[in-house]
């Protein structure tokens, strides 16, 4: 299965602009599934929530989305794109996953990072895995990383591929994928965006290097800190299957389940 | 509070030679608590249980911990220490918390690696926080890393220092500690031995390179792949009471555990 990732950098507040550049890149390649940065059709130092909502797309009618799915449908291709969600009375951090048989599925970040807690609600959809042509997949979005749970709610319900569509702004979410591949025996492909964005108080920069790791948390394909660029490799998403770290150890078969049961309750600090 | 760990290499089969050792590094620091390897008194590679029940000791009752307690009592410094337990009709990979007070405390690995698993039980006792002098601790041994719900369910609990014995063998512990460290806000004291130890069809490299990280990832202290020694710092566990790593994310005050349920129910898979 030919799997990859889009990194670029976007244009704060121009939409058209963006989806423009999305669908050279997407359209450069030939993959079965690819993720795109977060935020990808806004970009992402919003100062207000009034020009989120200016900006801001709802998930089943906008010209981002339906732009990239009717380019999903003509690549035969799934899409994975992050995008700032206008839905009624709530703007939310959200991802799409747009199928080339024109249907498309909501992820609603869970974990909102630094000031996008003053914009964003936090998601309300549950980890959810999705089946594409080849594979099923799983969605989350960058910050949710911090929270090892994500990946690993994800992975038992069976995802084979994280797609996380990220902004990176901290020197960590490389790294940590490679750990979020060993442990849960995934592939993860990380979708960064690069450049740097400074508006009204907020300053950010972008880090990039966007990357791909296997069951093994080898590293398959990572882009240069600043590039535009659409990497596509080839995987068998069936190797996330076989949770075998070697012939004595099931990683799953040996969660012990029972131990873990303050993870789903509340936090006594 | 000073803490710290000893590396040491021990010699398999040689709980008393191991215990000299032991007892010649710790004498040799200043420290309120100190982390040990995982199986210190006996070493590593064991070739069948009937080998193991033979050099294997009692949690209430043995010559390594009664000698280490009382080292700990005159030290004045609480010892964490990896040892082979004999218990009635089970063989555990367990951690003793040995308390100057003379109090200890028992934890038996639940997350067992390669062929352990086929000389020890699986951990039967819950992830639980102990409190010494000046911090709140929690043990895991080892391979439990390779399973984010040990630290996580540790620092829910509270635990301020995770106590990490290990044996380690692969190469992602000490790098895995880091992101344990800033996800969950805690220290991390990783004990581990180094030498190689080949017997029967089993053959061990250790990887050494004990280490300390902080709340924010930060290697305090590491010792050589190869080394004897016993390395102290100064922390104040009261840092891993603040879980906020910015002015708009208190890390575990915005865990979303209603959508983490599927951790501590079975695997799909």
């Amino acid at each position: 299965m030919k799997t990859g990732f889009v990194q670029f950098r976007p244009v704060f507040g121009d939409n058209a602009g963006n989806l423009e550049t999305m669908t050279q890149l997407i359209s450069s390649v030939d993959a079965d599934l690819l993720v795109l940065p977060e935020l990808a059709n806004t970009g992402y130092a919003f100062t207000s929530k009034h020009e989120l909502g200016d900006i801001a797309e709802s998930f089943d009618d906008s010209q981002s989305l339906d732009e990239l799915q009717t380019l999903a449908v003509k690549k035969n291709c799934s899409l994975v794109v992050g995008f700032a969600e206008k839905a009624v009375g709530s703007l939310y951090n959200s991802s799409a996953l747009l199928r080339p048989d024109g249907s498309r599925e909501l992820y609603r970040k869970l974990h909102l990072f630094g000031a996008e807690n003053l914009f964003f609600m936090p998601g309300d959809i549950p980890f959810a895995v999705h089946n594409i042509d080849g594979a099923r997949i799983g969605m989350m979005i960058c910050f949710d990383w911090f929270y090892p749970e994500s990946a690993r709610v994800l992975s038992i319900k069976g995802a084979q591929i994280i797609c996380h569509a990220v902004n990176f702004v901290l020197p960590w979410g490389q790294n940590a994928a490679v750990f979020t591949s060993i442990q849960n025996r995934i592939f993860m492909i990380t979708a960064n965006r690069y450049g740097a964005e400074t508006r009204g108080e907020y300053s950010f920069t972008f880090t990039g290097e966007s990357q791909i790791t296997n069951v093994k948390g080898e590293i398959l394909a990572k882009a240069k800190q600043k590039e535009d660029t659409a990497v596509v490799t080839e995987i068998d998403p069936g190797d996330a299957d076989n949770k075998c770290l070697n012939k004595h150890n099931d990683l799953f078969a040996q969660r012990r389940p029972e131990f873990y049961g303050d993870i789903g309750g509340k936090a006594t600090l």
